[in-house]
């Protein structure tokens, strides 16, 4: 199969959704109505470094570098709209793997109410993906960036932590004596996350002062949200919204629950600040969106995190990302 | 250097042009102000298929790649805004080459007024690129689509052809006996091309039917416009307007000039269609615009792409690829 054909495969496996399109995948570039801010993200994935064929399928794998790519959208509060992959496929992937890459993406981007609008296809001596997604915000007012965050704001987060980092764990067979319903819904944490899109609009236009997605842990993005906003945020460990079943993986594969819920990325919940009298409505807003939210923390003087332990002594994290390879690398 | 610091050196080199870009590169997504058509591309290069490091430099990289995808944005006659990397690092890359590649890409963007607004760096056990350029427009009528030449029409290109091959056969030392100055040229054609923005947009509003660039080889090329549009197009290898010193260098490595000058790719010339009463108007767009116009064939009723010798005779291309490795892959 040339790359034409297979293109012209893709092509009639996705879909256009919304009026926002004029001209999808198959000319030079696709056309698309764009009235207010476009709001863009790109994000990479390499085979070893941040997936293994060997637990992933090629559904899942379109699923989970959707979800990744457009959580960088729900961070900032925009309306997610188009997708665009660029694939190096292996000489070993052929149309089947193609097409199972290109329905898992769609069916999420059909959940999400986004179109698939092209990219390019490559040989590659290993598989990679590169995704950007497009999102739309009539006003800047309604995004929420990594600044802005203030000495006495709260720190919130949406959800539940860690059950990514335990699906992992499990995926590698790290951990094991769990019931096997919570351990298919870990698994689905860690192959098919979602992205907080209705959440993230709510959060943004609901008073957050700064606000970014859980990707690679919460430890190191509230450090990240710390540095844009140049401020010190504590975090209350003890606080932190544990996903059922993780404690069980943890203790199996000999780590603190801990580490997992705080060091553990790609739960893709969404993390934040606020102001102490914006809480209530901040809390109400991202509930009637779907989502929980939990106050782990506050915003002080100073720059960076320091996490703390029951009864407020300041501690580190062990790290226990050696349990798992590849490792999750930070993207940016 | 982590991935972070690397990522701070890249953002201090790259500046912002223009007023649409709100928030650039450091936050979870980029916000561009966009009032209009947002004219979206994304190619993907990978080492060993796209390029050579052993005959490029990184600086050169950046270029290419980045003048590659806007060559897209020119072919529909947008107007290039910004631009966005995913670049797969392999571990033997520091920091050194990554701002070489940035300050390719960069100068690049800087004639084109264009801006680097954010991207992806991992690591990779290759080094692939994947560059996202995003083009603006007021209206649909000022773009031009694959679609839409008609028997009758004229079929034109740009400048001259056959360069860039030329230059890959001198890097790949496979030519010599070239005064130097005109290598030096045919070099410069190959590593860093120029995408024609300008004659671009002046074509797609003067009357041109369908339009795509020269990336793959004219005859290719020609072949997907004319599959696009559902016609004939006929092109008389005669008149193909040949590059300076191609003659010299195809006959040194014992192929035809015209191979070159319509089999070999990555010219990034414009090729066209346009009713033959435009022809005059469309031609004088161009050269406003810094391009010449060379009328090589027409358009006719059927489908596909009919190369005609001197006295009209149809004539198949031998195709020279073979001659340099790695070859120039089509890139939709």
């Amino acid at each position: 199969m040339g790359e034409f054909e297979a293109l012209e495969q893709v092509r009639a496996r996705v879909q256009s959704r919304g009026d926002r399109v004029i001209l999808p995948s198959g000319d030079d570039a696709a056309v698309v109505r764009c009235d207010g801010l476009a709001v863009t993200t790109v994000d990479a994935f390499v085979e070893g470094v941040h997936f293994r064929l060997a637990t992933t399928s090629m559904r899942d794998l379109g699923h989970r570098c959707l979800a990744a790519t457009v959580s960088d959208l729900a961070a900032m509060g925009a309306e997610p709209g188009e997708a665009y992959f660029a694939v190096g496929l292996p000489p070993q992937f052929g149309e089947r793997e193609l097409l199972e890459l290109t329905d898992g993406a769609e069916a999420l981007a059909s959940e999400l109410g986004m179109t698939i609008c092209g990219g390019d296809l490559t040989g590659s001596p290993e598989l990679f993906l590169a995704v950007t997604a497009v999102g739309h915000a009539e006003r800047d007012e309604h995004l929420a960036r990594r600044e802005g965050a203030r000495p006495g704001d709260r720190v919130g987060v949406t959800g539940v932590l860690g059950g990514s980092a335990a699906g992992r764990l499990l995926l590698e067979r790290k951990a094991g004596g769990l019931d096997p319903e919570l351990g298919e819904e870990l698994l689905e944490r860690h192959l098919c996350p979602r992205p907080l899109v209705d959440a993230g609009r709510a959060l943004a236009r609901s008073g957050v002062t700064a606000m970014l997605d859980v990707s690679d842990g919460i430890a190191s993005d509230a450090q990240r949200l710390a540095e844009c906003s140049g401020v010190l945020i504590e975090i209350d460990l003890p606080r932190l919204p544990v996903d059922e079943g993780v404690d069980v993986v943890a203790r199996a594969a000999g780590v603190d629950p801990v580490e997992l819920a705080a060091g553990g990325g790609e739960d893709y919940e969404l993390l934040f600040t606020a102001p102490a009298e914006a809480g209530q409505q901040v809390a109400a807003a991202a509930l009637a969106a779907g989502s929980t939210v939990t106050w782990i923390g506050q915003v002080r003087k100073g720059v960076g995190v320091r996490l703390l332990a029951e009864g407020g002594a300041a501690r580190p994290l062990h790290g226990w990302d050696h349990l798992a390879q590849p490792g999750s690398e930070p993207s940016p």
